[in-house]
């Protein structure tokens, strides 16, 4: 541990991710420490985000939504709360679709952009800061970047008469649900301005936990930031990785664990991780598996952090177990 | 006054109207009381509240949201929750002129309408129980009605040709903007189902106060309702009527004091009033409103219930000291 920590506060912990594999951690982080920040993807075309990323030339606002609802109390005003930031309109009108914390998400931008007098990338983090002050969130949440993001893809196998041609698949919705295997992804822009306040949280952590998620759209993406990637290799927190339960249809079907880490080592051949976390039912080959984990520098630790129902979703209180041992070193 | 109360918890005290005057009632009557209801018309159709009238088949939220904006705390957090409510989005697409809080409730409403296992009407109260404790309204908020109401005026003088002729005027947003003579409003369906909850609270208050606001389609239409009409009238509650600081463009354009009382008596010739509310600056000729208050069995008190600036509108603190001793018997 880099630093010193009061008990009752717990470690600086940074946890980088997007969507449900992000909501899981930060659902488990929060049993671990009371000083935690969400670093959240912001390429999302799809959906109330797209269209919202559409009307109003805003950041996607999805993916902040599920880490700020991770986050919300565990009193029943703050599962409420959390519900009704997932609760989607369902009509035949302008509104179906959109759930409800993009909206508020998106209402504090504008409503701080109207009074700004500097740019409009500022209100971003305030209007985050806004809505998780008023929903009585446990941390805060941060996007990784301060422009809206396009992800690019390079997708092998869509053409049944050319197995081995490549293609390039445009936008993460189209990328998330790509039939080919995904060889690599990219940013558009390549070099987007990090969220400063991201990368001040990740170099003043003691922890720093990436994944789980959809591998290549919600995880490696923050490595492609290159001020983040600086951060994540500078900073003198504990690299935590954490390992889908399984392969993802679409950008991970038929990957093997060793090659969830192989992806992540080509798209940032620097970065350093101390503790690689899997789950023991997805481990098949577990020497391999440490191998390629100790060509990154880290420990395999192999747990049952999954529901006991055997769904492919973490159990935020297995997991919490792992992390709150992994990360005190 | 009907019943004792602890101090500290203030008379129960039952606020009817709509709109910006009710606004300001509830935002006096928060100083005055702990136990407070705001009961809101349900006949908007124009706006944000028509169209998600129109596209979920709910009550139109708009009046709704500005009873729980009035009633936000007082705090940072209480004042930011008033100010998303209201915000609008601007924007050339689906969402333009949306207001956050009537997507809140709806949300709220089609949340607990999906759970439901009552009629739909029930889940209107609880949405708003739960909207008010989400935003730690102090008070509650009920629709005077379970289902959407629309009300229609006869209206004089809208044909240069016949200025004594009588129209029929039909939607609360085209009579509030009519450029004729209202005479009368009523309501389609004509004997709408009263909430049950808004008709208990009348019958339990203290106190009861209607006014300010848009007279005919915000104040008298709450008397068109029977089953609230018959609990104002058997109520044991001291009655608080509350005049509007000057004629309003369109509904009672060119209407004395005075008048504005004698259409209330027209549209609810049974009701009963025990204090007449004026601000002193609308108050022309006091003997003629005196003695027009007496017809309703009302005392008349007037008073500076103003801004200081001059301004059409009630100030909550002025009004507060007014409400404080005339609702004390």
């Amino acid at each position: 541990m880099s630093a010193p920590y009061a008990e009752s506060a717990g470690p600086k912990i940074v946890a980088l991710g997007g969507g449900h594999g992000l909501a899981a951690s930060l659902s488990a982080l929060r049993q671990v420490t009371e000083r935690l920040t969400g670093v959240v993807t912001v390429a999302d075309d799809g959906g109330s985000s797209g269209r919202l990323r559409s009307e109003f030339g805003v950041l996607p606002p999805g993916d902040l939504r599920k880490a700020l609802a991770a986050l919300c109390g565990d009193d029943e005003w703050g599962r409420t709360w959390a519900e009704v930031l997932q609760h989607r309109f369902t009509s035949d009108g302008d509104l179906a679709g959109h759930a409800v914390g993009n909206l508020l998400i998106v209402a504090l931008w504008e409503r701080l952009a109207e009074r700004a007098t500097g740019p409009l990338a500022d209100s971003h983090v305030a209007g985050l800061d806004w809505v998780a002050s008023l929903l009585g969130a446990r941390g805060r949440v941060l996007p990784m970047c301060s422009v809206p993001l396009e992800i690019t893809a390079q997708v092998e196998g869509l053409d049944p008469t050319d197995p081995a041609g490549v293609r390039t698949v445009r936008g993460q919705s189209e990328v998330a649900r790509t039939t080919g295997r995904v060889r690599s992804v990219a940013l558009e822009p390549s070099d987007p301005p990090a969220c400063p306040e991201a990368v001040e949280a990740i170099r003043g952590a003691d922890g720093v936990v990436l994944g789980p998620g959809s591998w290549f759209t919600s995880v490696l993406v923050h490595l492609l930031v290159p001020e983040l990637a600086k951060a994540l290799h500078e900073t003198r927190a504990r690299r935590v990785l954490t390992l889908n339960l399984a392969p993802q249809a679409g950008e991970t079907r038929g990957f093997s664990p060793e090659r969830h880490l192989e992806v992540l080592a080509a798209h940032a051949p620097d970065l350093r991780i101390d503790v690689v976390v899997a789950d023991d039912a997805f481990v098949a080959d577990q020497p391999a598996l440490a191998a390629a984990a100790a060509q990154l520098g880290a420990e395999l630790v192999v747990a049952d952090v999954a529901w006991a129902d055997g769904s492919p979703r973490h159990d935020p209180q297995r997991l919490a177990r792992v992390y709150a041992k992994v990360l005190s070193g």
